[in-house]
């Protein structure tokens, strides 16, 4: 690849995928002097080259996996299945990069890469880049072969054929022969690459080219000896990640190593002082063009300040909280919308076809939905499909995540939105996404990249229809265990809070910012002033939905997601309504993580501030999107976690109407304020006829919803009467 | 293919796995009478069905996907993307069983089925089944096209040879000629199957046949109006789940949705009582030929009790607590061996290519790995590859999952093991899983099935190697979200424990167990007869390791986890060693669950049980195997939870050695001891020297890691002293 870089200027750059597959890039960056010049104790002779040797996947040094401490390298490849749709994310909208991908035999049977072969069908050969898979079949994984190392060559052929691609085989094990086989298979590829661009280009018309790759078979443990003992070696499994293991006690085995390592004649590579010699060091290109030193590949050295229009242009009008509908996030969609106009070429629209669903579909009057497989006539009517559009949707979580991963870490701005209950098919991602970033911090060369920005609706509250397997509000714990320092959660309750959240989002880097909102119409509580005051503090009091002023509150009313501020709000009303005297103070959170103590997350407020809001002797019925026990998980160490009831979704579900939904996990306006009265001893007499109030108005409007099948409390027709 | 079950007295299913894929196996379900005979008020005349059609996707009613409530179903299809891997689980050892699988389009785009469609390369022409796919190209998704409908006839072709498989087309509109078509191509399909088995099973050779499936190309929302005003309806994505959504308040509408209900002519299908005319009535098979009546489908009624031999005859012999060193996984594939070996029909074991390197080795010797695809000769050098192997294998947790699902659901038994930190992969699938199995226990014809089991390995604390990306006990999380009804976690500390463990997991049913323990070699504590008293309660004082006995304890040393155990021995060690008067009660938790109040889980300890353990005014050091903030989360409600000091992994690591990564996270010995001596202000002045002792050896331990790269505190190298 080095020479064809050299003879074509080409912009490339390297992704490994296999498992353990630092080596390659590791080597190859030191060899290019990328490496001593990144980490200059790693020099280019005897001494640096035994420090480069004894760090590796050692104690105190580095992985054995493509880690952020890798010049070169935006993809890890510790959790396999990425590399294909990460490439991709890197070459939208760098029409001349290629990215030479590697891709292991055992990656390619995972689900996620199997898929993400179809990419092509979204890749527009005139704005895009390429991406130049080489899916190496070494044969064998820890200890079993691979499948497609393993079935006839028609089928492997018909496989790629299928997939959209054009393969093409080099295959063997005669170094000489395969060193050319590759060097001309490698140059075929590029042309046709240049070619199919130079076309679509030139032409201005995109076409989906059956895209070249390259299938390589080589022995595993190439070069190594063929049997150690009665095992095979080189070409087996056995040959798997440490070859010979027991060098240091066995003479012979360390004898094989010797003779193994000697076969590559070091002696003629290299000169007396350890370096390379100069008709080697040659052959790689100079500068950036080296790949181990493309600046892509720490794209937040390219990265550009994203365009945000002043989303408070696009502010709801409140007057009076609690008493106007709107959907939030059809609202918020219009910024998306802005977002992707001002920014045309860094910014992208991500998600698994639920963007319309979602009631984003604003977003396709700037952008619309980029297709390059076929085209009937019937998309013509509103199929929101282009060549060159701006939003990217594949019914498979994990491509899209994966194009956002890499699009972003390779410089760029992006939103995946996707159904809140099927965002855990990517927990994974996330998580290893999560670590990537957070491991980036203490590389000091490394430039942030934006967030990852992750928009979860079509929420738990909101299933009526599609039942239990579609209410799973759970992906907020898994963010919550990564670090502090790159995990954010917010809940806006309204569309001007959205707004804010997301604005603040777009705008920060290096952050996975989760976003939860519902996508029906709501209530809206606060105007635009109140609600950049609101989202800037993370929580607040609600003065206009308190009555505690000037006084101890006898309660504390607490909401975090929009549903849940909903029935808090509608409970604290019949708390009012039935006990007018009661001092109700209510407080929302829209940063989950101003909930845990300072020394635990930069959001986390100082217990003096918690207390100023909670209190610490009064109870809190705290109503929350998710799993109540995050609440608790956050707050344990406050002193007055003993008087904090939360409420969320407990795992009870069905085909429920939105009230018998918030009754069976007790996060209904009835619940709360019954949960309230029961926590207040001083009511007295006035307690008991209140709730028993209160339970009949629930049995009445659940008795109705059951028999008649209709919801008559239906949750966005309250508003709010004070 | 009730023709077919007719003709060649099939035994068949159906797996419907396109997105609200209910109303096919509802509908067929209704009209052979079992939907009548299991819901006898959803009777056949005009009374049963209304309500029949009232109940569907409606609150109170059914869903739209194929949950448990329907007969027939053991796939319900809410989250897409499991419906070929489900249904090799049903046909495996079910030899005479076809599995037709309908496959949508827009599930074909995830990456589980993509990657699954490899199945075949696992089944067995002789001892298992068959699945035969019909992939559904109805065009559409929500609002997209679908990938596959829009490639060429040559890639589509071609991608299915080259999965294996060979594929038949049936592709039109014109009602007659595509259900001729239909009908012939699946006796093609079936004979094919049953020509392959023959072969198979009258040569006694097992080979992997090029599976037929068929290519159903339709229009969505076929024999619909083709054009609603302007828009299309038929063969477009408007066809979606509500083709004609405002039919009560558009007259027009409703008069285009009732012609196109009378274009089915009910007045020819059904009698004037509403029951379906007898000949139609006579196309379908009888009794359990009835696939929405077949009992795979509600596997329970098949499940045979498994034989798993006495697990004390496997356990280790243990003299004295902490002081002998071994592999309680190596020593655990013993008896999951020698259940492979008394269970040789309803029985596998699954992982993505990690039961070797997980140390489950031994299972080989009782069933070698499935392995349908081409051998080579290195294979013969234990490859442990087998035509009718019981170990399944393939880099995909996907698909292995799916299988064991399948393969339970079905009524067998099996366990998946796998790498800890990429179980997250499969959060989603065994958060699906956990909502079936909880919902089918309110479904009272559905028979409880086996548990799944997972068995998790190559934890956290032990991923030196490897590095950040491999540290994540995060699963737990996941699972502990779960109904409690069906969710059971436990972290045996050493061998005896695991097999008690392990046995107690395999005889349950209707249960995701999740075990996890470590692979490597570790110090033993329990003898079989402490294990099985240890296990039984879930949890306990371990008094050979505490010193309270008789008073109250100034302490208590708690942990949960091999490692966790391990490192807190150690510092009740070192403090035995320094404060010798320091009373310290040793506690160690094996069912995670025993620690959340008993209201809230069948296992949790009274209020009075745990504060007989932890007692609700000591301080509490618990050492935990997870993140720490999980056992705050399933405490909080305890009045000694403020005493409770929890460490555990903090998202802290890299390439570091076990004592460096327990040091980052506070769960070594030296933190441990020291956080343990902070919260006992009466001891004074003893505090501070012994506090300066613990730092001192921890400074020191930790600079010989760090600079020799070697760790001289290798924790297995440490013994109980007393």
């Amino acid at each position: 690849m080095n020479r064809l870089i050299k003879k074509y200027d080409l912009n490339a750059i390297f992704i490994s995928g296999p498992g353990h597959g630092a080596p390659a890039i590791l080597s190859n960056s030191y060899l290019e002097g990328v490496y001593s010049e990144v980490y200059p104790d790693k020099s280019q002779d005897i001494q640096g080259m035994k420090r480069f040797f004894k760090q590796f996947s050692f104690p105190g040094g580095i992985g054995s996996h493509a880690t952020p401490e890798t010049p070169g390298s935006l993809h890890e490849g510790g959790e396999l299945g990425y590399s294909i749709s990460h490439a991709f994310g890197t070459v939208f909208d760098h029409p001349d990069l290629i990215s030479l991908t590697m891709v292991g035999d055992g990656e390619s049977e995972t689900g996620p890469l199997a898929t993400s072969w179809h990419s092509t069908k979204f890749l527009n050969p005139i704005t895009d880049g390429a991406v130049l898979p080489v899916l190496h079949l070494n044969g064998y994984k820890i200890n079993n072969p691979a499948v497609l190392a393993r079935v006839s060559h028609k089928e492997l052929e018909a496989l790629f054929v299928g997939y959209g691609w054009t393969p093409y085989f080099v295959e063997g094990s005669d170094i000489p022969s395969m060193h050319q086989a590759m060097a001309s298979t490698l140059e075929r590829c590029v042309n046709e690459i240049r070619e199919y661009q130079k076309q679509a280009r030139e032409s201005g018309k995109a076409f989906r080219p059956r895209w070249p790759m390259i299938v390589l078979r080589t022995p595993k443990g190439w070069t190594g000896p063929r049997k150690v003992g009665d095992h095979f070696l080189e070409g087996f499994w056995r040959a798997h990640q440490v070859p010979l293991p027991d060098v240091l006690a066995n003479k012979s085995k360390l004898q094989l190593l010797e003779e193994w390592m000697r076969s590559y004649r070091p002696e003629k590579l290299f000169d007396e002082s350890g370096a390379l010699v100069p008709e080697l060091k040659d052959l790689a290109p100079t500068g950036q063009r080296r790949m181990s030193a493309n600046p892509i590949t720490n794209g937040g050295i390219l990265r550009r300040k994203l365009h945000v229009p002043d989303f408070r242009d696009y502010g709801v009008d409140v007057q009076t909280g609690g008493t106007q509908t709107l959907g939030s996030m059809a609202n918020f969609a219009k910024l998306l919308r802005d977002v992707i106009k001002d920014n045309p070429h860094d910014f992208r629209l991500f998600g698994p076809d639920e963007t319309e669903s979602n009631k984003l579909g604003a977003v396709y009057e700037a952008g619309k939905k980029v297709w390059l497989a076929d085209y009937f006539k019937e998309d013509a009517d509103g199929g929101n499909l282009a060549f060159d559009g701006r939003v990217m949707e594949m019914l498979s979580e994990h491509t899209v995540e994966g194009w956002l991963e890499g699009y972003i870490l390779s410089g760029r701005h992006g939103l995946l939105n996707s159904y809140e209950p099927f965002i855990h098919i990517i927990d994974s991602m996330v998580n290893q996404h999560c670590k990537w970033i957070e491991k980036c911090l203490e590389v000091e060369w490394r430039v942030k990249v934006a967030s990852l920005n992750i928009l979860l609706t079509a929420t738990v509250w909101r299933q009526d229809h599609n039942g239990f397997t579609h209410q799973d509000p759970g992906f907020l714990d898994v963010v919550a265990n990564k670090s502090p320092e790159v995990v954010r959660i917010y809940l806006p309750p309204d569309a001007n809070c959205l707004l804010s959240v997301g604005d603040h989002c777009l705008r920060s880097s290096n952050y996975v910012n989760v976003i939860v909102a519902d996508k029906q119409e709501h209530l809206q509580f606060l105007s635009m002033e109140q609600a950049i005051a609101h989202c800037t503090k993370g929580l607040g009091i609600w003065d206009w939905a308190s009555n505690d002023q000037g006084f101890e509150p006898d309660l504390v009313m607490a909401s975090c997601g929009d549903v849940s501020t909903h029935e808090s709000l509608a409970a604290t009303a019949l708390l009012r309504e039935h006990l007018p005297d009661l001092k109700i103070r209510f407080v929302n959170v829209v940063d989950l993580f101003k909930l845990i103590p300072a020394a635990q997350h930069p959001h986390g407020l100082s217990d003096r501030e918690y207390k100023a809001i909670f209190t610490d002797d009064k109870p809190v019925i705290f109503n929350f999107h998710s799993y109540p026990w995050l609440i608790h998980r956050l707050t344990y160490k406050r002193k007055g976690q003993h008087h904090l009831a939360v409420r969320g979704y407990k795992e009870k579900g069905n085909i429920d109407t939105p009230l018998e939904l918030a009754i069976r996990n007790g996060t209904d306006r009835f619940s709360l304020a019954i949960d309230a009265i029961d926590r207040i001893p001083s009511l007295g007499d006035k307690a008991s006829a209140t709730r028993e109030a209160l339970l009949n108005a629930q049995i009445k409007a659940r008795n109705y919803a059951f028999h008649e099948g209709i919801d008559p409390e239906d949750l966005t027709t309250w508003t709010w009467p004070y």
